[in-house]
């Protein structure tokens, strides 16, 4: 072998890496960094939260016999380096890509992914269902989750750790604690960790039962083992309920190095032998051995790409801004204006748009960490309370607070606006993070209206209108870049439940909502040179729908609606019920996202691949007309 | 007054018992108990939550300005002293009856109820954003959550508490902990306040503070007030973090008994002067002041009515058995013959008729709490571990575990089974409790298929379907008595997609979903006698469809959709994208509940108001015929 052959490349499944030393694991590591580094400065990624659990992975994978154990990633954009070590270093130029690796763990790329991660705090729980699905199986393996502290902050989280407390089966939890939620530490909890982390009181209570662990010796064993055998009184001794993991008796390390890989693996290769569920409390840092990322965690999070030598980020390539900046300025501009507008978000403040807002009026700001749930709640207390809250928060995660948005707010009829960003397709993240289902999950609750507004000036005007009208308004814009029309000098008030032309036509009635409205004017410039005369009407609300339109369209030879999100529930069927109504029986065409789960890749590639785009609308009406 | 004059019947508003003394709230307390007695003896109610927040709440009535201070109660059920004390004394004898006063608190009933509630743990949210929108005002009213020990196991709850100590606003917390989640405590919290309750060593390290609070002077005020003005080092010292609340930066109060008037009051009159976040920490008794519901919680957590001299709980009328009966039975026909299945409840394991099944599988059976979000991310573990989780919980409350079906569970295609009960209408319940968006949010999954049975019978078959074929399969059943129809010898798999055929006809055709079979089957009698043939199509499937019956569907004049659920988003616009796609012009009609929130009642009454009784439904087809 020459001097340059690498361990990483030596590596054809996981457990070859009990055959290696602490010194050429740590060896290992470095190779992955440099791995990780070299990949998404080309493709973009979660190049913070990897490179920070590369020791937490190799650590684990030294000592655990994966498939038959499991780990559990929670949001696995933290599992890069797993990816390398099990099958994937050949493919992983292709990260984030279509058809390429996908950017979070997907049992359906490989047999060491365990579940589909990409949103937070489910790890403990699948990770407790593993382990009792074991012990009524009978098996021994091991089941690990690894989870990140702002993951914590999730509800679900809490309620896993509760039933782990009380079902005491043999499993183990790593907090890969890197003082970091997304945008930054929330929470009253981060507080508690930080206390765990500096209090000598607590690490002086602790030390002796630590120091056995990192001995290894059946002393740990021992003592691991009372947590399940001991009376209460004992155990209370040896474990005081200090953090608010041992009051949910889930016993718990001192914090350790999480980038010292041979500590690592004394401590883990303990616990992994206890018989009730431990909890490793690793502390990491995210952009680990990267300087760029080290100093900049927050535009590491998720970078498009950069240059690998200088840091640098790759620069957007000019053209129109994003929806998500348009909406920031937009709110800021009505916030001025009506100082009862508060904004909400839920860990993701940069990603909504939000900075600038929480810097001009931190009063009215809340960041409740990744808290769907709570977010809803809290904006109905903000609304009782004589506020208009703003909640922005990404399609896919407003999925976590259906409920709250029915019951807290919409049967209410509270003045709460949903800011729902990343509506339909996004990109590199794949099918966790599409947002296909907000038109569905928004039409089926009572009193909501959803504003779908097709560009960045329709955007503005769909703010300024769920800011003025009274209850629940939801507006739904897409990841990326907008149109590149002009932005209004003063935002409009759009009247509910009307629509505009923005092509007239008497054969074809094209009902597009959103961005499809571009889709559909470039489907009526081909009908039109095909003879096919096509309006196109930008339907502005899909609840309530403009019955006027429908009926003027139901006038024509066809109708055709087209929306970016799934059929089921949709607008478009809402169109036809609305045609259903009117005793209409003029044929039909419902356009939109299949009823599927979606993988990553360009959104104009997929919408041409599904003949949604103008050349796809035109044929599918012109079979239709023939 | 005549010696029988009531201190109840003098009150004509809350702020009333600020007049009144310890000894005389006391005699108020035992009136409202006996009001409370008498009453759901005939109406049914949630008697045993309700009996024991009497002083709780007259407590803190005695001491507020309501409806400026506001009061929020997590699940209303607890709630009606407070419904007693704020002008619904006259009404109360409809509790739960149509148009009557509703089960749970209500702001469309009365000012002094903050929000709907009827879903656990979302009180902690709503107060904190209430006290935050004071802040913002510059308000100075308190803000006071009622919130009982099973409901902070909802992840909500969690989130909420995280938020709160992070903010450090003043608002009060009272933790009402009768130690029983609805079936039974659950989860290592409960162990935790179990452990707050009982140790001395914890009760010594808090008997200054605690005095100083109960003499409530100055000392009181200057220990509270510490909490936010001092370090952290100080801090610690005076409120070690012993409890989990204490971790998460909320003072907290020794247990105290939550019956005692007097120690009520003056903990409380203390705590709402503080300008920190606290939690009081009161020990009640479910049912307490009736032995009957104290010697039997579970049965009178909400009986449908009793006799109250002696405490003997209504018999049901005979006539068939509930839906949920038939379930449980059948399941545990079904887990004998495979002991991969397993069962999961979030804390209602009476409701859901899981009773059985917990008795005899105990290994296999899981009651994760209130924890919906939990219970479907243990259920994805315990099905990629290889088990078949079947998930029991309410239609109303699944709201809350959306994500969790499409990210957790149907991306991968798991083996899981939704048995969804209250799915429809659910009586005295009311709003928050209707099962009527279930088919809508779970038509939009990808992956899932949703079986809808007629009877009970089709039931059995339902469950038995649902566990044989792979993949996410939901099953949706009503509340209450099911049909009468005898259950069959050996379940029979029903093939996906496929209807049955129920009546022959060849004028209209009826597309019926669940339950609303029946209705469509009186329906076609009725238009017999007008000389129309109407066929009745028993559709067993929401998703997918049966296009084969669509389609012949397609070849009559008129095809009707009914069910019991939302149009939009609904089975019936489901239909209609089929008939779409077939280039059927043929004239629909999809009936269903309203896109409105439908207030409490008799759902035979309510279908009759609506026009979806044989009698509305002929008279709607007749109406389109002619």
């Amino acid at each position: 072998m020459e001097s340059t052959a690498r361990i990483l490349d030596a590596i054809t499944k996981p457990t070859d890496l009990h055959l290696l030393s602490n010194d050429e694991l740590a060896i290992l590591c470095n190779e992955i960094r440099e791995e990780i580094i070299k990949t998404t400065a080309q493709t973009g990624g979660h190049v913070g939260s990897s490179l920070g659990a590369v020791e937490i992975i190799v650590a684990l994978h030294s000592l655990l016999n994966c498939p038959e154990d499991k780990i559990v990633f929670d949001v696995g954009h933290q599992a890069y380096a797993h990816k390398l070590l099990t099958g994937r270093l050949d493919r992983f130029s292709t990260l984030r890509q279509t058809d390429g690796i996908t950017a979070f763990t997907n049992p359906d790329e490989s047999e060491y992914d365990v579940h589909h991660s990409g949103h937070a705090s489910d790890s403990l729980s699948v990770a407790l269902g593993l382990a009792k699905a074991r012990d009524l199986n009978g098996g021994t393996n091991k089941v690990v989750a690894v989870i990140g502290d702002a993951s914590l902050s999730g509800g679900m989280a809490f309620e896993a750790l509760n039933h782990i407390g009380q079902e005491q089966t043999p499993m183990v939890v790593v907090l890969n604690d890197n003082k970091m939620s997304i945008s930054r530490p929330v929470g009253a909890l981060v507080h508690h960790l930080g206390y765990m982390r500096v209090s000598d009181q607590y690490r002086d209570a602790r030390d002796a039962l630590q120091a056995a662990m990192e001995e290894r010796g059946p002393l740990a064993r021992f003592v691991l083992d009372m947590g399940r055998r001991s009376k209460d009184s004992f155990k209370q001794f040896l474990f005081p309920q200090a953090t608010i993991f041992e009051s949910l008796d889930i016993v718990s390390t001192s914090p350790i190095d999480g980038h010292d890989i041979a500590k690592l693996r004394d401590v883990l290769s303990v616990v992994l032998e206890s018989d009730v569920p431990v909890l490793v409390h690793a502390i990491t840092k995210k952009g680990k051995g990267y300087a760029p990322a080290e100093n900049n965690p927050e535009a590491f999070h998720g970078p498009a790409g950069f240059n690998p030598e200088t840091g640098e980020l790759k620069k957007s390539a000019g053209g129109p801004p994003t929806y998500t900046k348009v909406f920031g300025s937009a709110l800021i501009a009505e916030a001025k204006a009506d100082d009862s507008i508060c904004a909400i978000t839920a860990a993701m403040q940069d990603g909504t748009g939000l900075e600038a807002f929480a810097e001009k009026y931190p009063s009215r700001f809340f960041d409740t960490g990744i808290t769907e749930e709570h977010a809803l709640g809290f904006a109905s207390g903000l609304a009782i309370g004589g506020k208009k809250p703003v909640v922005a928060i990404y399609s896919t995660f407003m999925q976590r607070a259906i409920d709250q948005i029915i019951i807290d707010n919409a049967m209410q009829d509270l003045n709460v606006v949903l800011a729902i960003d990343r509506a339909g397709l996004v990109g590199g993240d794949g099918a966790t993070h599409n947002g296909t289902l907000d038109i569905s999950y928004l039409r089926m609750v009572p009193h909501a209206r959803i504003l779908v507004p097709s560009d960045e000036a329709e955007l503005v005007h769909a703010l300024h209108t769920a800011l003025a009208i009274p209850g629940l308004v939801a507006l739904r814009y897409p990841r990326g870049a907008a149109e590149g029309v002009p932005l209004p000098e003063s935002p409009e008030l759009l009247e509910p439940g009307k629509s505009r032309i923005v092509r007239r036509g008497s054969d074809v009635a094209i009902l597009a909502f959103g961005r499809m409205v571009h889709s559909a004017l470039d489907a009526a410039e081909l009908l039109k040179n095909q003879g096919v005369s096509a309006r196109v009407v930008d339907m502005r609300w899909a609840k309530p729908l403009d019955v006027d339109a429908i009926k003027a369209a139901a006038k024509t030879k066809l109708v055709v609606t087209v929306e970016e999100g799934c059929i089921p529930g949709g607008a478009g069927e809402g169109v036809l019920e609305e045609l259903s109504k009117l005793g209409s029986t003029v044929p039909t065409i419902t356009l939109g996202l299949p009823d599927e789960f979606i993988e990553q890749g360009d959104y104009k590639e997929i919408f041409a691949s599904l003949g949604l785009d103008g050349a796809g609308i035109a044929s599918t009406i012109q079979a239709k007309l023939t």
